[in-house]
């Protein structure tokens, strides 16, 4: 058995202890265990969220005596101190005898653990089941090699392009299992962008809630992008988060800021202005598109403007779920590679 | 057993000889069988298309002596001397002792015949399997309650509802399976409409074709509706069928003009002034909706203005296929009862 395949299995459940930690908060999902001389697991850890223990620090603290074991874990090990303090020596200080790990770390400042990790003289063998890390942690991952968030677009239309009738009015295109959807994804982003023009015209709370209306536990930022003044009144005054206003429509800037706030996952929800220049900019990592069975025609359109001049120049897209949903249809797509 | 329920079985089979007849041709798929007086089916004949014998007949031909059969067919037989004559008169000639049917006659010329049996003192029952027998001739019988062809209206687009990019290329925005379906669907069509402004930009031939570009038996006649001349070398005037300019943009006289030239079902491929037109006009009985799984924004939308000025209107559609055609997704929709 190779170096790398003997970890495999150890990986693998690491790989699942990440997956139960948040989506949101700005940190990655991690997990980690930690092998005997023989390859038994006996510790495991997984990160629960910005503020709370890193996998390894939490695997760690599960064994009484930490000297020679191997630690197997998603991500290399932070070499940061932020909230919490560098996982790197933690292992080091534990005595590890040898850390085993899927992806890098790509942030300019987390970064560089295994470094640190080979200078104190602990062998480090990376790789290991990379890709399916890579999958998990991808959103994460490109936000951090970017230096800007995770982008999911969405918009609800009908089958011919509207979000709204001649008259601006919306409700409800979809159906409620089609809302409940996207409350479940508002729920797994950092923040919500929204345009002025969409707080002007349709004063949205922008909250993530559950089918019987109550507060969902986790709540993005939301975030309204443009340079108008949000009404004194308006509902999203009343946001559990507050209201983020960025007084510009420089996406480049929004993005930044948004990064230097450890926003890693946003959710675009329109209108169609915000939308389309987010699309237009290449932001769009991913397409949620709920279509209602129904025709509009007229000129509220969901996506405006892309600057396409020709067929040379479409966005060409990869679905990867279709799915019914009560009457609607749902599309998640990605852009397609190429 | 029931005076009816005792037909169910040969009427089912009546309705599968029924179903191999031709969609196109401007008659009614039917279908017949003979019983003696035992409930055995002695004769079967089904209609092969428009100057060939109807069902009653083709079945009549297959025994030498009718006398006393009772006569199961899925439409109430024609009392109308068309390309044949009418059916009622060749049932009472042959000695017929009874007559079953499914579904009266809605045609104002060709209707009436179980009068015409009754008062030839042939007991006549009707009513045996009628939703089935709606459920198969459902173009055909509203073509003929109407005055008017059963539309259907077909188009393809991107996700964001565009037909062509800005510069007005589309070639392709679907793929060969989608492209293909189309070709069938024509075949499946009597008359093919295009608004004068497609035959102006797009030059299309509007033949039906198979997989490697031969014509299929069955060609639609195209008919071009507007009051633009179309240009001396268009494709179009190579058809096979020739060509229909309607020199008007009334839809109600294009419909009842095809009506009147025995037309039954008509597929309307835009473009999206046409397309539009024909839905606001409340005349789309389906939808045949290719949805390519790209973007283009910009202003050349598959479907325009519906005259819709508000959600209260909103024209709701029930899908009834969701099918994945290669990268592109299928939609068949009818409008929403109510």
């Amino acid at each position: 058995m190779s170096e790398t395949s003997r970890y495999e299995a150890p990986m693998r459940r690491a790989l699942d202890l990440a997956a139960r930690g948040p989506l949101v908060g700005g940190n990655p999902q991690v997990g980690c265990v930690l092998l005997d001389a023989d390859g038994r697991i006996v510790a495991e850890g997984w990160h629960r969220g910005a503020g709370t223990p890193h996998a390894e620090v939490d695997a760690l603290s599960k064994v009484t005596d930490a000297a020679g074991l191997t630690a197997v874990v998603t991500l290399e090990p932070c070499n940061h101190t932020g909230r919490t303090g560098p996982c790197s020596e933690a292992l080091i200080a534990a005595g590890i005898g040898k850390v085993v790990f899927a992806v890098p770390d790509p942030g300019a400042v987390s970064g560089h653990g295994a470094q640190r990790l080979a200078e104190a003289g602990i062998p480090v063998v990376h790789g290991v089941l990379h890709d399916e890390a890579e999958a998990l942690l991808r959103p994460w991952l490109e936000a951090m090699r970017r230096g800007r968030p995770w982008v999911v677009v969405k918009w609800a239309s009908t089958l011919d392009g509207r979000a709204a009738a001649a008259d601006g009015s919306s409700q409800w295109i979809t159906g409620a299992a089609a809302r409940q959807k996207v409350h479940e994804q508002r729920a797994q982003s950092d923040a919500i962008l929204v345009g002025t023009g969409t707080v002007l015209a349709d004063d949205p709370s922008l909250t993530a809630r559950g089918d019987a209306g109550e507060l969902l536990p986790a709540q993005p930022l939301p975030v309204v992008v443009g340079e108008r003044a949000i009404p004194a009144d308006a509902a999203l005054h009343a946001h559990p988060r507050g209201v983020l206003q960025t007084g510009t429509r420089d996406l480049a800037r929004v993005m930044a800021d948004l990064h230097a706030r450890g926003i890693r996952r946003v959710y675009v929800e329109g209108g169609p202005t915000l939308a389309s220049a987010v699309i237009a900019a290449g932001y769009a990592d991913e397409f949620a598109i709920y279509l209602a069975p129904a025709l509009l025609g007229g000129p509220k359109l969901a996506i405006g403007e892309l600057g396409i001049p020709s067929m040379d120049a479409i966005l060409r897209l990869h679905v990867d779920t279709v799915e019914q949903l009560g009457d609607d249809l749902y599309l998640h797509a990605v852009p397609k590679e190429g």
